[in-house]
This record gives C-alpha cells, sequence and structure tokens, in this order.
C-alpha cells in the first residue's frame, strides 16, 4: 500500500468517526480537534492514536499518538468546525465505558440526561458535572453521542474528566439510586417539591428530560422508574431556565448540600 | 422618493443596526430576528417599529409595526444568522434605560458583568437574571453590547423583561448596593468566603468579570469597589465552570436564600 493510499484510508476514516456514531462505536475511538482539547486528553491518561497536521507544520503534541500529515485543504474539509485548527486527534473510547452497570453500583451522585438532543447542552452538562462533583453522567439511548465532535467541543475536556455511559433509566433505578426527576410544568400525578426542600445528599440520580418534551408525561408518582419530583421555583417565563441551566442549577444544590449535610433543609 | 429608494435606506438601516452599536444608540432602536423573539417583544410591550418580509411573505404580526417587503435574497444578505427567519423587526430600545442611577436606585438584586464580551455568555446570563428574580442585569463598558444581535437571540427574550443598563462598577456602588464580588482563582489580599456562606438576602450585586481575566487583579479587600469576595468551591479542573454558568449558580443561591431567609447559613 503507497503511503497515499494509506493516508487516503485514514483520512477517510475521520471523515466517518466526525459524522457517525455507527463508525465511532465499530472503530472504538473518536476525533478529537485542536490543541487545547488534545493536550487535554493527553493530561487526562486517555489513549491517543494518532495525531493528524498539515504538512509542514510541526507543532505536534507529545502523547498524542503517531503524527500523520494531512495534505492541504484536507484539515478543512474534514474538521467539523469552519476554522479548524489542527491536529485531528485519534483518541480510543475508554474500555471503562463498557461496564455501565459496575459505574452505576458505585456512584453517589449521577446525571442522567434523556433524550436530551442538542450537543451544546449536553456538552454544558458534562462540565456542571465535573465542577459539581457528579460521579457519572448517564445518556440514555436516543440522546445526543456524546462523542459527537459538537459534545466534545461544548464540553470542553469535562468528558475526559467525568465517566459518561449508555443506559436506560430504568437501569439507573435498578442500581439502587435514588431518582429525582426533573419537571418544569405541571403534569398530572406527579407531587413536586421544591429542588432547594429536596435531600439530596445520598446515592443520587438527578434525572433530566428532553429539551422540549421533558421527561415521558407516563411517568408519575406510581407508574415509572422516578421515586421524586423536583422542580426549580423560579420568577420570569417558564421558557427562561434551558435544561443546560437547569442541571447546573440541580447540581450545585447537590453539591452544597453534600458538602454540608447540616445546611440541609429536612435535617 | 421612490418606494424603491425608500427600500433601499431602510435595508441600510437595518444592516448598520445589526452591525454598529453605535448605530443602534444613534437611531434609538435595535434589530430582532424572527418570528418567536418577534412576538415576545410584542408581548413584553416594546415599542417595535417596522416589520420586514420577504416580498409575497404575508405572515405579519400584530403589534409588531408597520409591514416593509424586502426583495428576494435581501433577508439572508442582511440578518446576522446563516438560515435567517423572516421578519426583520425594528424595536425601539426603551427609554428606562437612560435612567441606570434611578433603576440602580430602586434595585434590590442585581447582576454586574464586567466586560464580558461572549455574547452567547451574555443572554445566558439575562435568561439566568430573570429566571432568579434580578432587578436589573448592569453592563460596564467595554462589554458586549445588550442588543447586539447575539446576544439579542442567546438571550431568548429575557432582554425583554428584565432591564438593562449600562453603568461602571463604581456607579453600582454609590448606588448603596452591596457589591459581592466573584472570583475563581486566588489573588493576593482577597479574602474569599464559600458562596453558600455568605448572605446573599440584603440589597445585592453579583459582579462578574471578564472570561479569561475576571475582575481587575487591583481590586482586593481594600482597594477597590467590591465590598465582599465570593467563590464557588467546585470539584475538576478550574476551567469547568463558564461565567454564564456561575452566574446561574450565584444567581439562584440568592433566589434559594431570599425566598427562604431562614435557610440562610448566616441567620
Amino acid at each position: 500500500m503507497s503511503a497515499l493510499a494509506f493516508n487516503n484510508s485514514k483520512v477517510q476514516q475521520l471523515r466517518r468517526l466526525l459524522g457517525r456514531r455507527s463508525s465511532r462505536y465499530d472503530d472504538g475511538c473518536f476525533v478529537v480537534e485542536g490543541p487545547v482539547l488534545t493536550a487535554e486528553a493527553v493530561a487526562a491518561g486517555l489513549d491517543c492514536q494518532a495525531q493528524f497536521w498539515p504538512e509542514g507544520v510541526d507543532d505536534s503534541i507529545p502523547g498524542a499518538g503517531r503524527v500523520y500529515p494531512l495534505a492541504e485543504g484536507v484539515l478543512e474539509r474534514v474538521a467539523s468546525t469552519e476554522h479548524p485548527q489542527p491536529p485531528l486527534t485519534l483518541v480510543a473510547i475508554p474500555d471503562s465505558e463498557q461496564d455501565s452497570a459496575g459505574l452505576l453500583a458505585e456512584a453517589t451522585f449521577v446525571l442522567v440526561l434523556d433524550k436530551i438532543s442538542d450537543p451544546g447542552n449536553a456538552g454544558t452538562i458534562m462540565r456542571s458535572a465535573e465542577a459539581a462533583g457528579a460521579d457519572l453522567v448517564v445518556l440514555t439511548p436516543g440522546s445526543v453521542d456524546h462523542y459527537n465532535p459538537k459534545v466534545v467541543r461544548a464540553s470542553a475536556g469535562a468528558l475526559f474528566h467525568v465517566p459518561v455511559v449508555t443506559a436506560t433509566v430504568e437501569e439507573v433505578a435498578d442500581s439502587g439510586l435514588q431518582l429525582f426527576g426533573s419537571t418544569s410544568h405541571d403534569v398530572v400525578n406527579r407531587t413536586t417539591e421544591a429542588y432547594t426542600s429536596a435531600d439530596l445528599t445520598g446515592r443520587i440520580a438527578l434525572v433530566m428530560g428532553n429539551e422540549a418534551a421533558g421527561l415521558p408525561e407516563e411517568w408519575t408518582d406510581s407508574v415509572g422508574p422516578i421515586n421524586r419530583w423536583i422542580t426549580i421555583p423560579h420568577s420570569g417565563r417558564s421558557e427562561s431556565l434551558n435544561v443546560a441551566m437547569a442541571t447546573t442549577v440541580l447540581a450545585f444544590e447537590a453539591a452544597r448540600q453534600r458538602s454540608n449535610p447540616r445546611s440541609n433543609p429536612l435535617r
């Protein structure tokens, strides 16, 4: 195989990995774009397998894998942003993600995103998860893929520091965590309490619903996997908080209570 | 003046208003893009002066002002987004914004953004301000303009519901509000306390600094307009929270304390 043919097949792989979720899981890897995130991936101990730089540019990042050249204009054609910065880095999906049941069994503070579709929201929530000290982020089937390049970018490296797995809300419930469902509008047969009145100090999962639909309406006090319903009382119009902001507020209230159990309103 | 010439001058105005802060203040108006935000502006009682629709499209919004046609392709050339939705709506800047001293004198819960530069952050913070029940948002000179089209869009209508003014941090201090400066890294001669330990129930202003630089390093316990320094203790890397997320966390802790003074840790 000529060097050119080899590179062409690598470029095809990069394009597939950036564009298709199934390719990422078939190949067991995803793409990190740019020097800052690549350095974060290396620092976090991820398995970086290859870094692609435009021919003639020699800023290769130690630990980010073997260097491959990209012909002129290829970076711009393949990358997911309009003004891409090299390198494109091939990173292995951590094996640990296979063991969602094991991670759930050990976790004490989990954020669950049920059918979240916006990559920016998913990435921001991973940042909140890291900052608030959550052990694990769960995305349900039907959510945006956490290795989607827009999620990778929006997470600003948090994705490399907090484990993220795919599981159903029912699987989270089966792990013995107490599930707090977030609800932003009145639904029949849901008893809601203000998030600041709920005891968030135990083994908990905060469960957030889809941007438009919320959590399934058929889930109530007695039906479905949710143990308690919480809401964020707020001023202004109901649309004023998006799901990423709401998750940030809930996660930091949990962090506040967990760092100082005396401040828990129920004790 | 022919109808065409008239329309050309209106199109030039739209372009200037979208592109230049000085034009917005010279003309006393700004542009709202799309049907959802235009309807929000009408519902909020803003003075909508004209709505521009592609010729032949008749979805004009009641209350959004006189309808003007846009020749084919003009919407796409003038609007600030890649795939614009009509209308472009000309809205008067509220007169009340002129009286920043009066608004500050009456306010009890203010968010101050000092030299915030990212439009998405500014817009998100306006959403938090509305949801957390802040009276007023202050942008200091040197911050992104709140009528920048990206800020208008990111605020998702919050800009029409919470007054926003331009003033210096010193002017905020002169109004008798207690200033809590947010600080995310150690600075010499700043005594910081956790935001959950601070009493945020009085007449307060939460002061947030620039995305990269924070608040001026020369402002300390004894120098500058800040009365108290607060910080958000968090897990993970220091970059994990951006300024919009940090503001959301602080504003909702203030809302929590203010809605339930008994839960204030200091009482």
